[in-house]
């Protein structure tokens, strides 16, 4: 048998995906979870259970994979580099990775590749924080740890300096942006070959509610074709500036004056694409696992006129199967995306997709089903 | 947790994509396989290894599984039964299975329900093959085994008394039928679910080669919408009247003067229907599971104006995974599904979808990515 294992680690539902985009490509893949009963763990034959921050561990996993890849960016850094100098294949490489790990290490290299972010320094403390305000147009600022931060934790915005300690309460060094009056936010996604080949998705809008991601519009509506793509090629010039392989997302804002500035890069299959697993000819999971193969990345083309993903995130009502007899027979079309996991309140566990030609039916079609499979709404 | 166990049993290349379509609904699946190098098994997280023909086998497989459903018809009617008497959720059930699994019982049900099949009856001997022949227009003639057949194993087209021995041998009772002098065979699929509710799929055009499934192209091109409906229509009828539930292939041969015969019926999703992972709003497996589950069914209408499926079968190249750079890289749009089998001459080991606007490209695409894939050809 000639078909690659893929070794993947993290067990969470980008991993879950990733497996079942590779299930036709004939891909072997491996699994390193935390435990038996996460999302990815639940739907692969090859699992492996055992920590990630363990060096022994990771090393007797990525035994017998063509390549090593991951469901999150928590890896740490040494040991990655340990990996590569074993030899071990690690897409995206640790070098690129630094700049996911690290929002101070990927605020340099963009500002010294040109690439337009919000203004920022790292903060030592929360008079420094004052400083900084003071530098700009005063408060509120935005405070980032710059390690460890996703889905919205990690992320302060401080109105004065009394607020401001929280966040160096971590013991992570902490980086200060101004605060973006943005028209919305934007993501621009790609995925980049060893080689160097890559293709990019349509720029879509990206909302969020209280720091998590609500609604994904594909494309970005009104979005005129200069500044799509301005963010298409500045999306391709950090993935090929920063060594990129697989999927890297971009998020933008996109200011009032019709700006963009990057506000964070993942390395990974991210929220902002799962679209495309309806909306698209290839999945944003489906070429990442070629890309990290090194095969020729698919068509990244959409198929539909609008396509919007809906999050579902945990409600009240735990039981979200019994909420699918309502939903798929109100809507036969409804693309439904479950992650397996145990609901608790404001967890993502899973996401809805919705496509068709009128985009106001096709987001109250989304909107109506996560509210309905969140126990929202009832009926 | 709520959400419901489906379990397979077998795990060939159908329970392997059953499997895929079940990922995103968040279902948990279980795997009766005969070996863990099986194509679902290399797949699935909860695989039991035993034999489907042993009835204590399958009553420990069952434990715990809201339905149980199959990749294959050659689970014994008897111990169908039994499971059926414990109490067991059987979907579709024996008294449908029965009709899939015997061809003398399906050929008379569909008979009486007046469903239009070739000229047939059950013949005792070789003589009695030639007494069949002569009563309408001589040799050849069809015979089959009426169990255990499929992909063209079971069926012979016999020239004269002297070739028609060999079907006897198998002590199984044979059924002879004409000899169609078709202009095409067609495919009419639909799935059905617990409570009556259907969906038909577009009628396919289905291509043979050597008894073997090669081409499926939806929808059958020149098929008058008059012909179309109508055997969507007679596949509807046959599902209810049978109580199928899940997705049922109704095999047709068109005439040429234009009517419609049914060749063969299957119950579980079918080579027919593959084209729907990539060219239908809801995929067969998807709508196979949310049938037996007996959730409301998905849109079966088609998303790009032809979709083609090509089987890719084993020939003398094993290295399928060598073959991906080329294919890809010609063709950034094709959908590739591999089945994780190893490679022996004439085995399905995989398909490839490929759709578009002008059929001819289409299905020159998927045509050269099958015959290079296979080792057909080498550029």
């Amino acid at each position: 048998m000639t078909f690659p294992v893929v070794g993947m680690v993290g067990g969470g539902q980008l991993a879950r995906m990733t497996h079942e985009a590779g299930i036709p490509l004939g891909i072997r893949f491996k699994l390193l979870s935390d435990t038996p009963q996460d999302s990815a763990a639940q739907v692969v034959s090859d699992v492996v259970i055992g920590d990630y921050r363990d060096l022994d561990t990771l090393r007797a996993f990525a035994q017998g994979c063509a390549v090593v890849t991951f469901d999150h960016e928590h890896v740490p850094a040494e040991h990655l580099r340990a990996l590569e100098a074993d030899g071990v294949v690690i897409r995206p490489g640790v070098e690129a990775l630094l700049h996911a790990q690290d929002k101070g290490v990927m605020r340099e290299r963009l500002r010294a590749a040109g690439v337009p972010c919000p203004r920022h320094r790292i903060v030592a403390d929360p008079e420094d924080v004052a400083r900084f305000a003071a530098e700009g147009d005063g408060f509120p600022v935005v405070l980032k740890t710059v390690r460890g931060g996703y889905d919205g934790k990690g992320v302060w915005v401080v109105r004065g300096v009394a607020e401001a300690a929280e966040p160096f309460r971590a013991g992570v060094p902490v980086l200060a942006e101004e605060m973006v009056d943005f028209a919305r936010e934007l993501a621009a996604n790609v995925v980049r070959s060893p080689h160097g080949q890559a293709v990019a998705y349509p720029v879509v809008e990206s909302i969020q509610v209280n720091g998590v991601c609500d609604t994904v519009i594909a494309p970005a509506p009104g979005l005129s074709e200069e500044l799509s793509g301005r963010a298409q090629e500045m999306a391709l010039k950090i993935a090929a500036e920063l060594g990129v392989v697989g999927h890297l997302a971009v998020e933008l804002f996109e200011t009032r004056d019709g700006r963009l500035l990057v506000n964070e890069l993942a390395m990974r299959p991210h929220n902002s694409g799962h679209w495309t697993q309806d909306g698209a000819v290839t999945s944003q999971f489906a070429n990442h696992v070629r890309a990290v193969l090194d095969l020729p990345l698919g068509d990244p083309r959409p198929r539909a006129r609008w396509t919007v993903m809906t999050n579902v995130l945990g409600g009240d009502y735990p039981d979200m199967y019994g909420a699918y007899l309502h939903c798929m027979a109100r809507d036969p079309g409804l693309k439904i995306h479950m992650y397996g996991k145990d609901v608790k309140p404001g967890r993502k566990v899973g996401h809805v997709n919705t496509y068709g030609d009128d985009l106001a039916d096709v987001r109250e079609r989304g909107r109506h089903a996560a509210d309905y499979l969140r126990g929202t709404i009832t009926e």
